[in-house]
């Protein structure tokens, strides 16, 4: 559904796979930001606090960079981001962190396999929404600050690196588990789909990407 | 605690009065962060999530700016926010709201009490802390926002009115309660006030700020 009616805002309406990305770019931004924000409330200091805070902050500039864009694409935003709302949302709930690690081990995980995702599909995009995506997946400052403290906490107390480890196995399951569900729905990332090329091509996304996530579970201190 | 060894950092160290004022600010401009962002968990619809959540990255601005003010004069911000986080953390504890329509009126009739209390001690500091605290205390447009959102439920459903009355009677009562608790504190808050004067103008302020109140709750549709 998302842009089919864009035509009678815009005179050259944006292809289906610009508006597909940039709708679940800006939603993942948005719940990324309400995810930080409340993970904020369990860190164990005020200064985890802070610096938490400051990247759901810097979350919410990229959303309205995004947002800015489909204004000016001529996309209604809310109709872009509609068919990523249910899957983002169930993966949410059925990965609610149980403690202040979890939720490091969750965004640092969760946020890089996403980046490195929009990363590869942003680069079939036209310009200038291709340097806007690419610019907006910029590191907010979340990897070195959350492999420094659950770098920490295993050194400090060795047995959580198997809970931990556990954690992201389930945390990427759940992410495959949602992204199939995005992948049969007709309404969503039809045009991304297309823009990919054909399933070997996926196949390859795929694979960089799993091996990215065994070189960060690696930096964590944890086996994939 | 706040501030006695601040002597150390600064040449000449600002007055308690200062620290304190702008350690409660930068420690509720945060925990508005916070609950902005988890109310916006809340919203009915994603431009309400939206707004909220603009709302709250506006509120941590702010924080930012408190908390380069406190950098500036030297004191620790840590330090500065210590004697406010058990008073303010009780006070949302306390105060969670239930639903959507509870959140807003909490947040609308909260945040507008304490920049009432906020402004009323601003005008006794030094510049240029007193600008910064007035500019900060600015609208971030929660206002008109939570107004409109709450006189359309009762609108549309009369019998919610009283409920949400008796709820911002408890969220004032239970502010007292802790503003009460910050007042005996010996490290929190001596220095503002000193700053006052005598108890005269205390319950002048307090007598201003409860006049304000009634009238916010008048232009939502609700009795004091």
């Amino acid at each position: 559904m998302a842009g089919q009616d864009s035509g009678a805002v815009s005179a050259r309406p944006p292809d289906q796979a610009t508006v597909d990305l940039l709708g679940l770019l800006a939603y993942g931004e948005l719940t990324a930001f309400e995810r930080l924000a409340t993970d904020a409330r369990m860190s164990p200091t005020i200064g985890d606090k802070i610096a938490l805070a400051r990247m759901a902050a810097a979350e919410f500039a990229h959303f309205q960079a995004i947002s800015d864009e489909l204004d000016r694409l001529g996309v209604d935003r809310e109709l872009a981001m509609a068919p990523f709302i249910a899957p983002l949302t169930a993966f949410h709930n059925s990965t609610a962190p149980a403690d202040w690690l979890e939720s490091l081990v969750k965004a640092y995980v969760g946020d890089n396999i996403a980046a490195d995702f929009h990363r590869e599909i942003a680069t079939r995009l036209p310009s200038p929404s291709r340097e806007l995506v690419l610019s907006v997946l910029g590191d907010t400052g979340h990897a070195a600050f959350a492999v420094e403290r659950v770098r920490a906490a295993i050194s400090a107390n060795p047995i959580v690196a198997g809970r931990l480890a556990l954690w992201a196995r389930r945390l990427v399951s759940e992410a495959l588990t949602q992204a199939q569900r995005v992948g049969v729905d007709p309404d969503a990332l039809t045009g991304l789909l297309v823009g990919v090329g054909d399933l070997d091509a996926l196949a390859g996304i795929f694979n960089r990407i799993m091996a990215a996530h065994g070189r960060r579970m690696a930096a964590l201190g944890l086996s994939a």
